[in-house]
Order: structure tokens, then C-alpha cells, then sequence
């Protein structure tokens, strides 16, 4: 503690404005805290004796020293803090959290960095009483860090098998399964499948061996999801492209690139995100492929502007708003012991999703 | 300040960390704050030294002390948390915001409150290095709240007269001049205005006495920007209805319903946001109605949406990113100065704004 280098200052206190303004210490603090509490006379009584004496409010870092909350989430991602408000997945999970915060008044820090060193930083100078970690990319630096503050934290990603984590998320491998079921049963049988990372840093086709090693294991169960289902249709998997992208535009577009020279290209595409999807649409309308009538897409998430989206998109739904109300509790009403649940998925059919064309 | 408070603990200090280590103090700090300078031998002995003693980091409560900076910019809204992800406008403004932010490592605390209560506490209680107010509402009470915290502030609306605080708009006037003239010469004569509040917790049909009384300076120089132009092609503005609403879906359906039941209804809406303009966009689609056919719409403040619904809004574009990111570094670079920048705006003109019906 800092007390030390502030003991040579003599700060005015409430107490020195509550002797001048002749009330209780309680009546001053509440002038400050709880005004409308406060009777008008009192009130301006308090805040003229305040006046006279450059008193400017209860400091909140001394607050902060004598109660140790802060109240307030901190929200981190490896992402840049536009994230946030950018990408839809972010945006849906962010207004649950939102929500649970505005119904106890606590507040929300974003806390981001474009690079490590900056997110060690401010991990470990950011004043909250807990974080919610957004594992989608970074998950594990995120982890690592933030398991030093020794404040509790839940992360948005079932993906840890370390279940001394706190995580709330879904089923990956039920929700890729029911997607590749609903194109295999509308008679697909050419897929490609446009991933998110399973590692960072990187995009192209990937290997066997890469979706063996990978790092980010929600990727890897919606991978064995589509895999295991696509199987049981007597689809050869082996023969399944598969392109990993950093859930970016030019990711997706060098991935349909790549897919699309084929000479016998995929009349169905599994989106690992409705992002994903949205952009892969944008790319095969640019083209002139009809969707559905030429290729159809399913994506993953059910972000609220994929019933928007021209064809509206087919999806698997993620309670988005209802994990960030959840991850939130998990901070505010933190008691100690770790909580891992796991929400359920819904396919949700839509206009992107259809048989495939008769020629193929 | 609370040190009398904290006398009684010993915590561990980073020069207890730093003794038992056998490293100087700058070292022990830099294994906490910057990690990749330290050689990884060097790392491991002084966290090894941490973890026996129980030793939990650099307490950023601490360093808040002996530094003063918190390295975040709080924004501040008498709106939910979630207004931030849920509202076009504070999207985009966020946006702008978080660029700057993420270009020097800085933190972003959202401050909100449901209620008068909560946001006196939660502007108190924010550890901030300075604050961004959304003026949108409740502005005067917000510059209030936060003028005690005596730190820099910057208000999001030039709305406000007081040249004592820091303000960064656009020419409301000059704006709402644009999107009436361009109607106006279009041939339209039978104008309503769907307004935002000029004052707190009112949603009805305005008087030209209220408008005069206006709390809220922006939207009162909005109304005076219409009705300048409007009357300069001859049109009586004392018969254009002007409805208030709160920038909802109730206030707006309802203005809409009391503008439409009207004998001569109007054939032009001017909307004092976006938002008001997609709701009634949609209002007339359910109601038969053709946009632009029937009735023409011009919204005001560009909000990416708008490009995007259907009919494209013609809109007054306002440069919110660019709003957003000089409002962040009015805080991040405050030089004591008060700033007021007063930035263009422009017509753009899309497909939901086209001459009156034949029959008008």
C-alpha cells in the first residue's frame, strides 16, 4: 500500500466538512452518496461548508482502500476494444452483460490491447472486482493473466478442460453436428468448411495434424461436430476442405477462393460464425452464385443481424445474451466455488439453407 | 484518505518480493508490469519468491495512489449499460472512442445508471482519468454530477451554452436546415416533425411554449433549423405538428399514429434521429404506405443503418467516429484547455425521401 507516500498531505476529510456543516458524519457522506435523501437545507449547508473548504467529494480511491469493491466487471479480450462494439457476437454478449450490471448498478472496464504487452498491463492495473474473459482468441495468455490478479473471473468458452476455470458456454460439438445433419439431410454431400482459428496467428487450409494440436478447443469440437455427423452421411471427411480464418473478412474471402478453384466445389458450407457466413454470402452473391440455390450455408452463433442478412441466415443459435447475464452473476455474486456451465444450442432454419442444385 | 485505516496490515510488498528474489526493486517491478524485459531465469526466481511469500501482483490500487492515473477515459450516460451496445448512435460513437483508446493502451469504464440514485453514485465511484458524457438526455444533471468529481469532462452535444465546459457537435441548425430544404425542394408543403425530447419524461405533441423552454439546447436548435427553412418556401409552420418523443419505439408509433389520424396528413417526416426514422419506416410499411411514395423521410445522424434498411434513409450524416475519437483525446491529451469544436455535417441524400404523391 501507497499510505506511506501520502502521509505528509493533510487532505480534507468528510469528517472536517461534517464538524464545519454541524451534522452527523453519516448526513455528509449521504449528501455525497445519496443525495436525494438528504433534506434541500441540509444538503446545501453540506455542500457550502464543502465549498468553503475545496473539499471535492469522497475521493473513490479512498473508498476504494476502506471497502476493497470497486463495482465494477471487467470485461478482457485480446481484440482491440472496438470489438466490442463491432462485432455482433461481442455486441449480443455484451448487451447481456449489460443488462445484469444495470440491475445492480455496477459498471463495466472493457479492457483490451492490440498487442501482449499492453494486455499484461492493463489486466493487471485494471480496478474491477472480477473479469469476464473473452476466450474466443487468446483464451489462454487471457487465462494465465488474469489467474494472477487472484480475483474471480468466468470465461465465455467451454473450450478449458481446466475445470478449475470458471466457464459458461455451449455444446460446440452438438451445435456443429445438428448443422452438418440439416445440410446432409436437405442431400449434401460436397461441403466446405470455413473455421475459425484453431491457433493464432494463422489462415489457410488445414491439416489433420493441425486440428489435432489445436490450441482453441472450441474450434476443434465444432470441427469434430461437423466431422462426426458428416460420417455417419457416408461423407469422406478426408476430402472436406477445411479453411482456417481469424473470423476476418480477407480470411474468408482467401478461404472461398481457395475452395471455389476446385473443380468439384462444395455446394454446402459450415460457417464456424454467422460473421463468417454473412461475409461468405456477401462473396458468392459478388460472384453470381445464388444462395441458396447454388450453395448453402449454415452458420454458428445467432447473431441478432443474421435474421436480417439477404438470404436471411440459417444458424446454429447460441443463448448469446443469456451466457453474458449469467458470466456477470458469476461476478457480482461471486461465493467462492467455480462454476462451468453449459447451455443449450438450437438449429435455427432460414432462407441461406436449401437442396442442392440438380447438376451437381 | 484511508491510510489510518490500513495501518494495522502488513501486506507483502514487491520490496519483500524483491529482497527474498535478490533483485533490485526496478527489477521485481518490471517481472509485475513488463515481463518480456526480464531475462526468463530472472522471472521465474522472483515469481517463485512471490508465490512462497503470497504475494498477488502490483496491487493496482496502489499504483492508483502514487501515480493519480488510471489510465481510463469513463463515458457516462443517464441511459442503461446496454444503450452502449443496443443504440446505432452510441455504437458508432463508441467506436471512435475505442479507436483512440486502443491507440495508447487506454481503458474504457462505462458509467451508467437506471436511475437519478445510482448515477449520482456511480459518477462519484467511477476511477476515471476524466469522463465523456452522453448528452443525449439528462445532460445538465450528468454535467452536474461530474463538474464535482473536478476532473476533465467533455460533453458530446454543443447543445450546451456554458463555454466553461468542453464540447465537441455538430451545428444542429445548420444540419436540420439541410434535411428541410432538400424536402422542400422536392415539392413538399405537409410536414410533421417526430422529435427527440427538449425535455425529460415528456412524449406528446408539442407547443410552441415548450419548445422555447427547451432543456435540451440540441434539440431545441434542430426544431429551429426546420422551421427557419420551412417557412422560407411558404410554409406555415404553426400548423406542422410536432410530436416529442424519447428516441423509442413507443414515443415514435405513437407520434405517428396522432400525426396520421389528422385530416391532411403529412407527406413528409423530418426525424430528429435515425432511429426515429427506421421506426417510422416501418410504421408506414405495416401501414400500407409507400416510402417514398407516399410519404418521404429524412432522418439525422447517419448511423451505418441506415444505409442499410429499406428504403436507404436519406439522412443528415454527422461524423460520429470522428466525434468519438476527439472526445477520447480531449481526456487522453487534456492540457487544462476547454475545447469546443463545432464539426460539418452533410446531406445524404438515399431512396427514402422523393417528390410528393400526385394526389397530395
Amino acid at each position: 500500500m501507497a499510505s506511506s507516500t501520502e502521509s505528509n498531505t493533510r487532505p480534507i476529510r468528510l469528517a472536517d466538512i461534517a464538524k464545519a456543516a454541524g451534522v452527523s458524519h453519516g448526513t455528509a457522506s449521504n449528501v455525497f452518496s445519496r443525495p436525494e435523501i438528504v433534506r434541500e437545507e441540509v444538503r446545501e449547508r453540506v455542500k457550502a461548508a464543502a465549498e468553503a473548504l475545496g473539499y471535492a467529494g469522497p475521493d473513490p480511491k479512498g473508498r476504494l482502500l476502506r471497502a476493497g469493491k470497486v463495482n465494477a466487471i471487467g470485461v478482457a479480450t485480446t481484440e482491440p476494444l472496438a470489438y466490442f462494439f463491432d462485432d455482433p457476437f461481442a455486441r449480443a454478449m455484451m448487451a447481456g452483460i449489460s443488462e445484469a450490471c444495470d440491475a445492480t448498478g455496477a459498471g463495466i472496464a472493457l479492457v483490451s490491447a492490440g498487442n501482449q504487452e499492453k494486455l499484461a498491463w492493463n489486466i493487471q492495473s485494471a480496478l474491477v472486482d472480477g473479469f469476464i474473459l473473452f476466450c474466443i482468441e487468446g483464451g489462454p495468455r487471457l487465462v494465465e493473466l488474469t489467474r494472477e490478479r487472484k480475483l474471480p473471473f468466468v470465461a465465455l468458452e467451454l473450450g478449458s478442460e481446466d475445470d478449475t476455470v470458471s466457464a459458461i458456454g455451449v455444446d460446440n460439438v452438438v451445435g456443429a453436428r445438428m448443422a452438418a445433419r440439416h445440410l446432409a439431410e436437405l442431400g449434401h454431400r460436397r461441403f466446405a468448411v470455413l473455421s475459425l482459428a484453431l491457433a493464432d496467428g494463422r489462415t489457410g487450409l488445414v491439416t489433420p495434424e493441425q486440428v489435432r494440436s489445436a490450441v482453441y478447443t472450441g474450434t476443434r469440437d465444432r470441427y469434430a461436430g461437423y466431422f462426426e455427423e458428416l460420417s455417419r452421411f457416408g461423407v469422406d471427411t478426408a476430402s472436406v476442405p477445411v479453411f482456417e480464418t481469424e473470423n476476418d473478412e480477407a480470411g474468408t474471402r482467401a478461404g472461398l477462393e481457395t475452395v471455389f478453384a476446385s473443380a468439384e466445389p462444395p455446394t454446402a458450407i459450415l460457417a464456424m460464425s454467422d460473421r463468417i457466413a454473412m461475409i461468405a454470402i456477401e462473396w458468392l452473391k459478388a460472384r453470381g452464385l445464388s444462395v441458396p440455390g447454388d450453395v448453402s450455408i449454415v452458420g454458428f452463433d445467432g447473431v441478432p443481424d443474421a435474421a436480417l442478412c439477404d438470404p436471411a441466415l440459417t444458424t446454429i443459435a447460441q443463448p448469446i445474451a443469456e451466457i453474458g447475464r449469467r458470466a456477470a452473476r458469476t461476478i457480482l455474486d461471486f461465493d467462492g466455488t467455480v462454476r462451468r456451465e453449459t447451455l443449450g444450442v438450437e438449429l435455427v432454419v432460414r432462407a441461406s439453407s436449401g437442396p442442392p442444385p440438380k447438376t451437381a
